[in-house]
């Protein structure tokens, strides 16, 4: 027993924290000692909270305090519009941008054979009856450019298709500000795919 | 607002910790909002009870749930040696080479003018108690090998030599499994200044 209990337990709950090994867990911990009790207080309620106020919004998915949530009840939005992204991290990205106002439908993962999550694992079924009672015009499939993003995007879209709604997928191509000689042969031949008439 | 207020107030917690930027912060965020709520609970409750219960041993400083801690209350402990270190974490760290017998002695940091810190800021004067009071044939100085560590070691050393009892500094050198190519100068000589008989 090199430290007292309760810090031992405090460095074990550190830990199970993602990218966190041992070390830094250690150096969490002790500085955990060194903070203002109210902080911790604070820290404790916060997680707590976090945890129990917080729930997928029945609608979209998307993580929220209330139900259905922000973005679906917000009557400015326009309802014509889903983007279906993987993650609610992605939604937080979408609405950082500022430029899109229409509405989410979050997935919560991707179709990947290869760890066993199949069509039935993810949020799609949701989507189809969201197509069926909602006006939707577009549906833009914006799932992360790599192999199973792809995959899950083609499935919406071959379920979809049938319906008539227009269907996109985000471009892909060259980041701003990138490198042309940095970029892999894949990325290239996309952004020559997706070229524009100027 | 990007995000529902629990996981902003989580996230803000997190930030507050060390090395733990925004972006690090939302993963980790996000990361709780999956875990199980049992896990999360006890997250929370070993925070609290790691503050709350953790005390420093008002013999030697360092951190415990118990005063004084289980290291000055051991009897099979030598209290003749006591080793004066920076930092609870240094204790950790001795302790775990399982070689050192004699007690410890923590000081809270180190002197350094630069930052404003003196003598009086560091916990010393209960050092110079524990002389008067205790047994104690040896003081192993042990705090870092740096500008303020060295500066440390002196100042007690100089206040302690008086009384006769033995003072020791930890030794400078190349650590084992280290390469002479790439040591420093100055630790390169203190390995040779530090040189022994065969």
């Amino acid at each position: 027993m090199y430290y007292p209990e309760p810090i031992t337990k405090l460095i074990d709950s550190f830990t199970k924290l993602p990218g966190i090994g041992p070390k830094t867990a250690a150096r969490l911990a002790f500085f955990v000692l060194e903070m203002e009790e109210d902080d911790v207080l604070d820290f404790a309620k916060s997680l707590v909270n976090a945890k129990r106020e917080l729930t997928h919004c029945t609608t979209c998915g998307h993580i929220t305090d209330q139900d259905p949530c922000s973005i679906c009840s917000d009557p400015s939005r326009d309802g014509s519009v889903i983007c279906v992204v993987q993650d609610p991290k992605d939604v937080i990205a979408m609405e950082k941008m500022k430029d899109f106002q229409g509405k989410y439908h979050v997935l919560h993962g991707t179709i990947s054979p290869m760890e066993g999550i199949g069509p039935e694992d993810i949020n799609v079924s949701t989507l189809i009856e969201r197509l069926k009672d909602e006006q939707v015009e577009e549906l833009i499939l914006a799932t992360n450019p790599n192999v199973e993003g792809e995959a899950t995007a083609m499935y919406i879209s071959r379920l979809v298709k049938p319906s008539g709604i227009r269907l996109t997928r985000i471009a892909h191509g060259l980041p701003v500000g990138g490198d042309l000689e940095y970029a892999d042969e894949v990325t290239l031949s996309k952004a020559l795919e997706g070229r524009r008439d100027l």
